[in-house]
């Protein structure tokens, strides 16, 4: 398995942390940068990691994905916005019949991004449940946890798919990151809605981390309203999430340092959020459902009104 | 009736201006003042109407509640965070079987403050339809409208509520203010704050005016959402309001110039904002008679979030 060739395609903060682990742990791992790629060439990248401590190693980076030798994994740590723009250069990058990592939140990143892929190519999602974020060109902060959960999303052999999750998860399991093959991708993807529809939009819209979020009674209530709301919504779409998972997710978070989820970095940078995958979508698909999430969809206009604001056209 | 002595607790914007059409029209107006006593003291007042001109006039101002000559009209524009902390100044300039207007928005603040009146005292709401803030000490900008709706809350004498609605309506009519008299003062807060609960908030939240918030079509479709909550609300506590009433007041706001509603001022200026009054009491109040209002309890608990880390106790 450690001959596996693995593409990271979009190495910010997910892509640089998952990437180095693995190539730490002996695997032979290619970086696709595009701004970092000079002070990564030249220093490498470093993780300064709570759990790990501090691990810095020279790479093997590139500027073009013509340069990468063909990978037979490509995990996608890029945000969901820039899919369609990444889309040729993941194709270009892989390997016949690769497997392409979708380390991203949401739901429908995959079916957007299915067309642009070749036939042969396995297409998988990828939920982290992590705390980390990118401090400087080639450095990342890891502040806490870890975690993959794989799911399948389309192949071009019907029946492969659990095999390859499976194959997925030993991979980073060999790299000592907890990882586990999930049934059922859709599943998963909600799971993780969970914690990323209260959270990520609620660093936006109040200007706060999670400590704050937690110790307020007033935005701890909203972030377990907004919790059984999407829990709700899941169940609506046909997936039951465990009895008591939203209480996991709140004492995981009260257990976690204090942390400024991925949107509010996005907004802060005056990068486009991903209210598609993460609002805008399982809405949809809860209404389509016939289940109405009206916090939810308050927190999505919410989030656009200020998205547009901040990145006039 | 010219004859009515009128006195203005609290001249701020509201006050100010309402102080400032009533002098003009010739009645006998005192002004409570506190941080801006000297500069009214020598300048006077200015109202810089957008309707009526500018109106500058020199006005009979106070630093003291007992300095005031005893008034049959106490008009109270201060916010309604500081009643308990105005109700002895409001008794001690009070003449017996004086009438307490207190123009403010939101629910249940008569009977807060009723306790702390003399049991000869009438007590009634106002609720002021208009776009006015104030510039600078003494200075306040009138950009639009005008009316005051108002309704009966309590008196000594169980009978005079409709006449003495009716006498206050024609005070401010005589002053060239549009003014109707409610038979029902909570269905008139409740008309209100169809109004008050989504721009209000709204402001704050999403740091902006009246002109952002109606044309982008999501905080557009939000305040929509909000009204009908709030439409729902009264409904559930026996108060119907007009059909299209939601829709009435959309084309009022489009209508209006660009305005900033009082609790982004008041956010902005780290003042107390009107939690209680306006979010608080008619959610309390709908949850009692079995409704919830899922948009508008979003709105109070990230609101008070944001009140609480803006004045940190």
């Amino acid at each position: 398995m450690r001959n596996a060739r693995i593409g990271i395609i979009g190495s910010g903060a997910i892509g640089g942390f998952y990437g180095v682990m693995l190539a730490r742990a002996g695997f032979d791992v290619h970086f696709l940068l595009r701004s970092e790629y000079a002070a990564v060439r030249d220093q490498g990248l470093v993780v300064e990691s709570a759990v790990h401590g501090q691990v810095r190693m020279k790479v093997q980076a590139y500027a073009a994905a013509a340069d990468l030798p063909p990978c037979d994994w490509l995990l996608v740590g890029a945000k969901a916005t820039s899919n369609a723009e990444l889309a040729p250069l993941i194709v270009q990058a892989a390997a016949p019949g690769a497997k392409v990592v979708l380390l991203q939140n949401g739901l429908g990143v995959e079916a957007q991004l299915r067309p642009d892929l070749r036939s042969d190519m396995h297409l998988l999602g990828g939920l982290c449940f992590i705390c980390v974020n990118r401090q400087a060109p080639g450095v990342i902060r890891h502040q806490a946890l870890g975690a993959v959960n794989l799911g399948y999303h389309s192949s071009p052999a019907e029946d492969a798919g659990a095999a390859i999750v499976a194959e997925g998860a030993a991979l980073f399991q060999a790299a000592g990151i907890d990882s586990q093959a999930m049934d059922d991708l859709d599943l998963a993807r909600w799971q993780k809605l969970v914690w990323n529809v209260p959270y990520n939009g609620l660093s936006v819209l109040l200007q706060a981390s999670t400590t704050p979020l937690m110790s307020d009674p007033h935005s701890r209530e909203l972030i377990q309203a907004l919790m059984a709301e999407v829990m709700q919504g899941a169940q609506a779409c046909g997936h039951v999430l465990a009895q008591g998972y939203a209480e996991h997710l709140l004492r995981i978070t009260e257990q976690m340092p204090d942390y400024w989820p991925s949107m509010y970095h996005d907004h802060a940078l005056g990068r486009a959020l991903e209210l598609q995958a993460i609002y805008a979508e399982p809405l949809a698909r809860a209404r389509a459902a016939g289940c109405q999430l009206p916090r939810m969809e308050m927190l999505y206009q919410a989030l656009t009104f200020l998205d547009r604001r901040n990145r006039p056209a």
